[in-house]
């Protein structure tokens, strides 16, 4: 049986983590398509069946206990082993800090660094068994440098930063690769376009990351040999300061 | 009216939080000891005011905003102008990423990452109207570097990291200084003496981190002129390998 | 005509610059692979031609302004726009900070940091009026901690890294891509295997870096998407403490 | 008799170089004043014996082996102890990468690094028979972070910054303490004043680094107790952007 690869984390058609699944099901993997949105899960799992693609979606929220134990026994439950994992639920909000109240400072943390956290734990109880499997998370430029209106995001994301590195330390040795790719600046699509209008037309070509280039760096994550392999990478446009 | 200082995370006699209090009392500074066990506070207040210093108790729990609050509309009450805050709620568990459950990761994150974050922002409130003060945030070495069996408290402590870059760069131009400091190694003190007594005796003379060494060094960041400020700083035993 | 390629740091035929050489040609790139020894240039040339590939052999010093000069000379008279260049050069020196004498001090920053310097401002010259090309250096953890008793090797190799990112902000708007790519661990070789035989009986399996397992990523870095380029990358063995 | 201190590389009156002597003489030390100027040495000591302070000028060129080596003989041949020495150097120039010559990057490298190394290694050994002694070397957030038109400037000092990290670790454990100091922004002086008037008109009150409130800060990490030591310290104006 083929192996299965998962993407937690799935919204729109043009966002990352549709991207993720569609690079992911042309490499054969059945791939399990999570996310809040039953809506868009059907559209882009429909979408890689039409490519003659595998994908299974399965409503999820990132931030529930529940609902990820309950993500990874269906996995398991297909029989199929976990190959690759992305954890791609990036919720960003920005406020000074005097604006920045209890609850919004808490669903930060909660959708970026505890739906991490279960994802990691619960991905890595997976894999453990084989020795094998690769867990990519989706991160920030907030995750290494902290600026206002940010700063509650930063909180956040550094969090997950540092969870990717331990869990890199810990298991790496029993042979899960563990991945931390800082994406720096906007990535394309329709929330971008909609949203910030003016700011993608000076971006210009290719001034924002393009969800099918960050998937093809992904992919080659996942495929590099145990010898060699990353943790933390980088991904900007050509254009973007840093 | 002589000004106030604020030391949140106050516990035992022998602890960082005691002496911070004790070193702030001594410049003559009306010193707020916060914590949680009222019977610590009393204690640590006592021996300020045998000492000739100013000390108020006053109990409350970091990670509920409420008691925060309060604990700031206390200090507003007392009419003192508040020179100086200390965050040092230091919470540590281990654990390997496996056994880490729900609880503990939560856990973690309130009592360093939400505490700091309602510490920080009601000290600022309380100290922009006089577009001076200084906010000092006991860290670890853990905010820098997560492993195991510590990812889940790197997380928390990487958080705090951010949370006091960000809050540097929004108000060190409007006159409040935010210090991060990053402890590297065991404070002394009857915890780490009870708990890991065989550690203790192999680390020697000066090898773990003095409290009132530790407190001398806030005292100086406190007194920095606005044309040299810190906004992080180590410190360690001399014969930490690091 | 096909693009070039450029190694230079190519030794023996079991090394870094010589596998790097290899997967450019393998991809139909006019390889140019350049060091200080005729005969492994020679050697790793005629293997590459006995594969069906191109490779042009050129003696160069990447210390001496004159050959870097001169190698990138001989790369623009072929005609050929260097797609992509590698500077491979990497001298490692290990001695106390009391036994660091000027002459070791001065060779360590000439090899690693002043050649990447020549190498890099050469080859962006080259680069520029095409708007395109990539550049990639062979780093080390060094340049991000530094531990006796490779202290001096480290000031070597933070250079390198400093200077990539420099570079990287000065001419990634421009088109040309800058790499650093942080090699965390021992490259599997000839050189490893008879000066530490021990150790490398020790690391087990895929427990050094292989040098194809690096060309494959340095190859997929050279065809990131320019809207989602990286800059920095670590690479080590599965089983390395880091 | 008295201990001694040190400050290398000591310019004019309003400098750092000269700030950093006087605090050092200030609490009592014999203090060597090294620099290439024996016109501004003079005027320097002059000022400090003028106070009641004792001071050594010895016209020295950190760039230069033999010249280091002869001023640590004077302080040995004083008989004096030294307690704490500076590496004050502070060579900076700006270019784009391809109008950056090798005299250039060559030159910053001996005034920044080389001169750092030979400091560092000969106050070391002066140092290491009492088990005891404060090295503090200037540097600069170039160290951190590498912007055109400062690349090769960032080489430099990111050089540094290894080195002092490398020294700390092998020595601190014998009783050296080595600080780096991340100079952030603008040092008040008759340079800036002269060169970049607007700037510094822009820049207001405290705007830029008072010399005088750098010393202090340098002359706390020099007391710091054994238990509680500080390896790196950035110091900014409050206004500085970072």
């Amino acid at each position: 049986m083929t192996a299965a690869a998962l993407v937690l984390g799935v919204g729109p058609k043009q966002g990352l983590g549709a991207a993720l699944a569609r690079r992911f099901a042309a490499e054969g993997l059945a791939v399990f398509v999570a996310g809040r949105s039953p809506a868009k899960l059907a559209s882009v799992a429909a979408d890689i069946a039409d490519s003659g693609g595998t994908a299974i979606p399965v409503v999820a929220d990132a931030t529930v206990e529940a609902d990820v134990r309950r993500l990874f026994e269906k996995i398991g439950e297909s029989g199929r082993p976990l190959a690759v994992a992305a954890y791609n639920v990036d919720s960003n909000l920005r406020a000074p800090l005097l604006e920045t109240d209890l609850d919004m400072f808490t669903a930060l943390w909660r959708q970026n660094s505890l739906g991490a956290f279960l994802f990691g734990r619960e991905a890595v109880r997976q894999m453990l068994p084989n020795r094998k499997g690769t867990l990519i998370f989706t991160g920030a430029t907030a995750s290494l440098r902290a600026r206002p209106p940010f700063t509650a995001f930063s909180a956040a994301k550094a969090a997950v930063r540092a969870l990717t590195q331990g869990m890199a330390r810990e298991f790496g040795p029993q042979g899960i690769h563990v991945v931390h790719a800082v994406i720096d600046g906007v990535i394309d699509g329709d929330r971008a376009r909609s949203q910030f209008p003016q700011f993608v037309a000076a971006k210009g070509d290719d001034g924002m990351l393009l969800p099918e280039a960050i998937a093809e760096t992904y992919w080659h994550l996942h495929c590099q040999h145990p010898s060699a392999w990353s943790h933390e990478i980088d991904l900007r446009p050509f254009k973007e300061t840093f």
